[in-house]
């Protein structure tokens, strides 16, 4: 049987997002199972940018799908303005190498049946919609999570 | 045997102690065994507001004890500013969802039996004493939290 | 056969890399074996502030060296603002408790055999070179990582 990783990923930040999809990308390679579940502001990485749809939501959830980072690429560094190092530069310094960018490596997780969770309260409260995230996402309760990673052989919380 | 939940709470954030306490109660319900271990800024969500007691502390101590979070309340967002959407909005977007708030978990993991520890290093640097916080913590050494880690079948660092 | 630990150290923080190096140095005590692999922000905790060598860098790279912490005592804290209280108090409130500084646990897991990783994509996209970090440190890509910390009896993303 395969080995398993449950990633619960919490930050909408790029360069932990960039981690939390490089490892699930790497652990596929070596056919480990993922599973990632996005909760709170892990949810904006997996939004679909061409898809808000703001129909019949409340005045509050307006302004948190319109003023928040719509998928992968607007995602901001977490050190954004740490010692002066942008978003901006970290790209550029990645160009230099060749490294992929963010919507790459999340194409290459939904390619590479990594299973995407979301979490059901953090949808509710933010007034998302099934449809306004990538399709590969399902929207399941804590528990769902929590007998995944209970049973995972590695589990982290970025 | 039951199987442990181990979660180590570094953060003092009220979106953070949520994951963290919805976790720890919907484990329960799981019939989990839970243990949460509150180190740095996450021993401010275990202080009871009602107790603070700054007879005996030095100059800072009584800084560090009246300029920061008193329970779960008063804990600030880990991305506060974010796009601005601050914590008000949140908890207004909570209640239209009749999500309970912060306190609430708290006392439903207190109810939940639950083991709180809280590292014996940090509430020393910090100068807090033991009445200060909620009833049910036990301050504990890191090679304590080590071996209740090490074998519970998942960990999280919050 | 020893019980296993694997530390993700993504964080560039003082308080966080003092939790990771805590707990590396306790596991030791334990008879643990553990492995700590730094990526992203993580990287500065463990340059060595004598070594900087600009040579054949971008300009990219030179203010990336430059401008970011130089070892473990420049690491600024996760909430360095927060609520007023600074690094300078921490680290005075520290010393009035006899609490070892960061510098003194990166030399005691050192000393005690813990495995230090860098990753690899990090390393090159910040430029840095093998010889501007601790000589134990050992750079490996995240296929390395995931194998150790597979086979680890706890995880943790710092």
């Amino acid at each position: 049987m395969n080995k398993r990783m449950n990633l619960l990923v919490f930050s909408g930040d790029y360069d932990k997002a960039m981690a939390a999809l490089i490892l699930a990308n790497t652990a596929r390679e070596l056919e480990v199972d993922v599973t990632m579940f996005f909760a709170f502001w892990g949810l904006f990485l997996v939004r679909d940018p061409e898809k808000m749809n703001n129909e019949d939501k409340t005045a509050y959830e307006k302004i948190m799908a319109m003023s928040t980072p719509k998928g992968p690429e607007e995602l901001p560094l977490s050190k954004m303005n740490f010692a002066g190092v942008g978003k901006k530069m970290l790209l550029e310094m990645m160009d230099d190498h060749d490294a992929p960018h963010l919507i790459h490596f999340l194409k290459g997780a939904r390619k590479k049946d990594v299973k995407f969770y979301a979490c059901k309260l953090s949808v509710e409260i933010m007034g998302f919609k099934e449809e306004e995230f990538i399709p590969e996402l399902e929207i399941v309760d804590a528990k769902t999570y929590l007998r995944d990673a209970l049973d995972a052989n590695m589990q982290l919380f970025i």
